[in-house]
């Protein structure tokens, strides 16, 4: 397909995906949960007829040698089908945040002034070949008031599609324009190029995936970007540390899953507690088959340990792989992770008062947490109740991105007939 | 200068920023102030440097030919300085934003998770020949928490200096880094060019200044931008709307000031009041001089109306001119208002409930009122203390920003010891 053609597609997508988030934003929030649980109804419904058409892609994939970490995330389980079922029902069974006000309040003047929380608009969402991203994202935008426009990895196109056939009945049952959600079905990665750009049409963009993905996207956006670069995140045990937390955090945010966001990538120790804390949560790692990676003065402490170069304090292994590095004071542990980190979730394990107010006022990371396991750092954890991902940047939403991070507000004003003098 | 030159000009001015912006980040509210109040004092005693330096740039501005309106706003009056401290001395009153922790609720897993809001770094401010934005901005940027770069017009430099020197006092005798508010001082244009796109020292553009400045800086900046477009203002005069207050707030929405970006542009009438209302309006109206142009229904009922153009609908006079369309409806007045409006400030005069409800809820503008005037919407009348702008957007700050749209929410998480199961 040439390039005029995939403007002119898009383009009208966008249109159309404006028109809609016109409607959507006043729906009521008995119609968008009477669509939210006939998607659920229907995805339930066609199980056999989604397993097929994901059945057809990952057929597909395999003959084109994809790798086979993205294969497992292709593949759709009968479990997987239930499941974004229930995800969509328990979007249903939130809050709905549109129309909400706060802070009314009488000013001087006479009039009342406060703030409604209303949507974005439209919402483009692209993503890997993860079809259980379609339903979510869908049943996000939507309880949020908002149209998406959909583009997931090619490889996953017939399981989009026919997701997308059960969310459109959806909307169809409750009486919403089928516009509300579309999905791209060109596997053009032109489609992409014009998502991003069209300003007028779409109001954010949210991409989903590797570094390279995201940041590609962010430089060539002219829509804002809710982004979400990688998790360098660490764990500081400090002099008054309890040892036994101290072990217990430091093990689980490193081993709990390797390959989350949130996961321990550099572990900091107070140089007055290595000596007591490093062997021991070093055997617990090594015995998980952790690789170690240290300064000098940790590498002293652990035989095993292997000395860490300057790159490895910026890199996200996402792999049972730990930097190890012992500090002088809460001070240097606080500039290393300035320095190196990427402001995702850092945490500070301590009996200290003062100690743990100066890391939660000082650390600037999206979540700062004391004597807790980063891995905690998750939408479902904080009662957002679902994610749409977790933005590491600062202006408007930070950490993970519920329903609120996908609305915004605007001012309100009561009068009775006032003007201003 | 070459460009080169400027590139590392800006881009050590960048680091000095990003490493001020650490300290200020964690200043105390006291330390902030003492800067605040020692500023205003500097700017007080310095009434007659300031006014020499002001009166440069006036006298090279006048031998340039700049037109009359720009001198006005680059003049620097005594009661003009008297009042850029009046204002720092205001920003210092008003409580500090940073570190205040909300919604600290525990969830199921036994961790509390809240949110603590913090700075958003450095800030980039451009703006016209205004030097009284010099110290408002300086001000609130640095109560905020963050660093800020200021570039001003090219015309006001001399006085930029003046002030900045006062500011850079200010925050020497509160033990305060320099660099957290720098002034460029080049009038070289490339600098705001490097400015918008250094993501790695700057967080958010705030510019300030006409559409065309602000259109081609939101165009060209990698940097986020918080923009202030156009004010394309409705007040739409409902069926139900007490004729008295109707004729009030349409006569104060359109001639308290013709220059300002809440003023309104276009007044909507439903057709069952406009034989009474539209008459009596156009008569006060046209005794202040304001050209009336108007759709062939309106035009039948007011003499003196010319026809409006389709221009009319989308154009931003900020000038004695008002376009009138009769609706048939609240339906197609919302609908006029979201194909014509800027999405600003939008007002309806009803008495009727379910009405203000309606267009509460359905009109997309940073600022929805019922029964008062547009010119309303405002940082000071609202209870912000201040603004340094007011954001078109819809992602992050909405409507006039304050010190909390110079800000932002990190989560914070305290537990006990606590693991991810």
């Amino acid at each position: 397909m040439d390039n005029t053609n995939i403007h002119s597609i898009m383009q009208t997508l966008g249109r159309a995906a404006r028109e809609a988030s016109r409607v959507i934003a006043k729906a009521s929030a008995a119609t968008k949960n009477q669509a939210l649980l006939a998607m659920a109804e229907a995805i339930r419904r066609d199980e056999q007829v989604l397993l097929a058409a994901n059945a057809n892609d990952v057929a597909l994939a395999k003959t084109k040698g994809l790798e086979s970490a993205m294969v497992d995330r292709l593949t759709l389980t009968s479990k997987g089908v239930a499941s974004m079922a229930a995800g969509l029902e328990q979007i249903a069974a939130l809050p709905d945040p549109v129309g909400a006000v706060t802070d009314l309040n009488y000013r001087p003047s006479g009039i009342q002034v406060g703030r409604m929380r209303v949507p974005l608009g439209v919402i483009g969402i692209i993503y890997e070949a993860r079809p259980n991203v379609t339903a979510d994202a869908a049943g996000l935008c939507l309880k949020a008031g908002n149209a998406a426009i959909l583009r997931g990895g090619s490889e996953a196109m017939q399981s989009n599609q026919a997701i997308a056939a059960c969310v459109q009945e959806g909307l169809r049952v409750a009486g919403l324009p089928e516009n509300t959600v579309q999905v791209v079905d060109t596997a053009d990665r032109a489609a992409v190029g014009e998502l991003i750009v069209m300003q007028k049409y779409v109001d954010v963009i949210v991409p989903r995936g590797g570094k390279g993905l995201i940041e590609r996207i962010a430089s060539e956006a002219r829509v804002p970007v809710i982004k979400h670069l990688d998790g360098v995140c660490h764990v500081y045990i400090d002099v008054r540390a309890n040892l036994e937390k101290a072990i217990s955090i430091a093990d689980n945010a490193k081993t709990q899953r390797y390959g989350t966001c949130n996961t321990m990538e550099t572990l900091l120790v107070h140089a007055g507690i290595a000596q007591q804390f490093l062997p021991a949560v070093s055997k617990i790692l090594l015995e998980k088959a952790v690789e170690l990676r240290g300064d000098a003065a940790a590498c002293a402490l652990v035989p095993e340990m292997q000395p860490a170069t300057e790159e490895d304090w910026q890199t996200e292994y996402l792999a049972p792989i730990l930097s190890v590095r012992i500090v002088a004071d809460i001070d240097q542990a606080i500039t290393h992770i300035a320095t190196y980190g990427s402001q995702h979730t850092d945490t500070i394990v301590t009996e200290d008062y003062a100690r743990a107010r100066q890391f939660l006022r000082e650390v600037d990371s999206s979540s700062v947490m004391v004597n807790a396991s980063t891995r905690f750092a998750d939408g479902f954890e904080y009662g957002l109740g679902a994610e749409i991902g977790i933005s590491t940047d600062k202006l408007h939403a930070r950490g993970p991105v519920g329903l609120e991070g996908l609305t915004s507000q605007k001012f309100i004003v009561l009068g009775d007939g006032h003007i201003r003098e």
